[in-house]
C-alpha cells in the first residue's frame, strides 16, 4: 500500500524541520494503521477509508481538520473512494459539515444508487446516515487562516508557492484477497470561489481503482488532472499499452501533464503489487510498504521514486 | 458533427406518433443550425454550445427547460464542455436559476481558472460574467410534473422505463480548422436526491474532446458511465489502441459497459470526421451530418449506427 499527503515545491530549505519530523511522524503513523489492517486481512477498500481518515483528522494536511480556506473564509471538502473488486465508486463534493469526507463517500457507495453527491445533499445524505456531522469551525487551523490572511495581503489570486499548496490526502491498496482500492481527500485549493470542484471527488481524474489493473490517488494542480483524466489515464496505459504501473505513472505525469503545464503527481498499486509513488514538482509527502513488508517515507527527492 | 436527446427503451410503441414527429422537428432544427454555422467557417466550440442550447430550450428533453424533477420537485442542472484543441474544459453542476448550464460550462472554460463549479457558487459565477438568469419555475414542464407525479404514486425509486429515461442532451463537432468540440446538458436522473451528480458534467465520463483522437458527449445511466470513464475510454482505445471511433465506441459501450450492466449511449466523432452514434438500449435520439453533407435524423434501430 501507498499513501500521499500532498506535492509541490517542498524542499528542506521552506519546509522547517519541526513541521518536517510532524508530518513524518503523521504518515508513519498513518502507514502503519493500514499495514496491520492488511496484515490482519483487512480489506483494501477499509485500509484506505482508515489511513485517509487519519490524515483528514491531522492539521498538517489540508483535507478534514486543516483544510485550505475558500475565499469566503470557509472549508469545503472534497473526497472519493473507488473498489476496484466491483469497480464502483461513492464521492462527496462541496460539504461543510461532515468530519470525515472520505467515510461520506464511502457512503454513498454502499448505501446509495449514486456515485456523486453535491453540496446540502450530500449533507443532508450523511447525516441520515449517521455519520460524524461538525459544526464547521472544526475545520478550521490557524496555520491555514494565517495562509489565506497571507494571500489576502499579497493580493495574488493563488498563494505563494509553499509546501502546501496542491496539499491532498491519499491512500491505494492491494490487499492479501487481491482486491485493490483507492480513496482521495481534500480541501482543494487555497482560496478558491465559487463552489470550484478539483480532481479528489472525480473518479478517473484523482481517484480510480480496478482489479484489472490498478489504484491510483492523485494530488496537484486540479484542472489538469481533471482534463487529463489521469487517473484513468494510468489504467488504461497499462490496460491498452502493457506499460507497468511505473511506466504508466511516468507516461502521464512526466511527460503528458508536464507537456501540458500540470503539476502534481501520484500514488499507485498494481495487481501485481508493484507500487509507485511519481510527482514532476520538488516533493511530495508520501509513504509506503510492499507486500514484502518493506517500508518507506519520504517528503523530498526524486522526480520519480519507484519502490 | 452529431447531436443526441438521450437514450433509453424508446421504441414506436412507448413513443407517440406526436411526440416522435415533434421530436424528430427539434433534432432537425438543431442540427441545421449546426451544419449552417460548421459550413460558413465556424468553430467547433460555438457549434455545440449552439446546438446544446436549442435542445436546453426545448421542452422535449431533459436539460434546461423541460429537465427532470428532483425528489424534492425543483430542477438542478449540469453540463460541460470540451475544447479538443487546447483539451481545457469548463462545467457546472447542480445549478438550478441559469438558463443555460451549457453557456455557463463555456464561461468556466473561458473566463475563469477552474473547470468545474457547483451549486450557489457557479450561479454567483454565472451572474457576475452576465449569464441568463432566470426563476427556477422556468424549467418546470407538465409533462415532467406528471411523470414525477406518477413515480410518487408508484412508490418506486425509479420511473418505469420511458423515452426519457436517460434523456440527456449533447453534441460533438469538427470544424474546417480540424478543431474538435463536445458538450453536454442534463436534468439528471428523475426524483433524483442527496444533490446526485451524474456524468454529463464530469469530463472523462459524459464529455470529453482531445483534438489527437475524438469527441464524445454521452448519455445514460450516469453512476456506470462514471465509474467506466466512457468517454475518455472511447479516446484511450483509438490513441493507446489504434481503433476506429467506431470500433471504440462499440468497446466502450456495446461490450464493457454491457458486462457491467451499463444502459446508455455516446456520439462520437473523430479527427478524421468518422462519426460513431453507438447504444446498448432500444432508441436514443440522435442526428448527424458528415462532412459531404449527408444528414440523418434517427430515434430508434439498430442497437449501433455508423454513419
Amino acid at each position: 500500500m501507498a499513501l500521499h499527503g500532498g506535492a509541490g515545491d517542498i524542499t528542506p530549505r521552506n519546509l522547517p524541520p519541526d513541521q518536517e519530523a510532524a508530518c513524518r511522524a503523521v504518515l508513519s503513523d498513518a502507514l502503519n494503521a493500514g499495514r496491520e489492517l492488511l496484515e490482519s486481512g483487512g480489506h483494501a477498500l477499509d485500509v484506505v477509508e482508515t489511513v485517509v481518515r487519519l490524515l483528514e483528522d491531522s492539521p498538517l494536511f489540508n483535507a478534514g481538520h486543516g483544510a485550505s480556506f475558500t475565499h469566503e473564509g470557509r472549508q469545503e471538502l472534497d473526497a472519493s473512494i473507488m473498489d476496484g473488486r466491483t469497480a464502483l465508486a461513492g464521492a462527496v463534493a462541496g460539504v461543510t459539515t461532515i468530519r470525515s469526507p472520505i467515510s461520506a463517500a464511502r457512503a454513498v457507495l454502499e448505501r446509495s444508487p449514486y456515485v456523486l453527491l453535491i453540496g446540502r445533499g450530500a449533507e443532508e445524505f450523511a447525516l441520515q446516515n449517521g455519520l460524524d456531522i461538525v459544526d464547521p469551525a472544526y475545520f478550521h487551523t490557524e496555520r491555514q487562516f494565517q495562509r489565506l490572511e497571507e494571500l489576502r495581503r499579497s493580493n495574488a489570486p493563488q498563494p505563494s508557492k509553499t509546501p502546501e499548496k496542491w496539499g491532498t490526502v491519499g491512500a491505494v491498496a492491494l490487499d492479501r484477497h487481491g482486491d485493490l482500492a483507492a480513496a482521495t481527500s481534500t480541501g482543494g485549493m487555497m482560496n478558491k470561489r465559487f463552489g470550484r470542484v478539483g480532481d479528489s471527488p472525480l473518479i478517473g481524474a484523482g481517484t480510480y481503482a480496478d482489479n484489472a489493473t490498478c489504484a491510483v490517488s492523485a494530488t496537484g494542480h486540479g484542472e489538469h488532472f481533471i482534463c487529463n483524466v489521469v487517473a484513468y489515464d494510468i489504467a488504461a496505459l497499462m490496460q491498452y499499452k502493457g506499460l507497468s504501473v511505473q511506466a504508466a505513472t511516468e507516461e502521464a505525469v512526466l511527460h503528458k501533464l508536464v507537456k501540458r503545464g500540470g503539476e502534481g503527481g501520484v500514488i499507485a498499486v498494481a495487481n501485481d503489487g508493484q507500487i509507485a509513488m511519481t510527482f514532476n514538482c520538488a516533493g511530495m509527502y508520501r509513504a509506503s510498504v510492499t507486500e514484502g513488508g518493506v517500508s518507506t517515507v519520504r517528503i523530498f527527492g526524486e522526480m520519480s521514486a519507484s519502490e
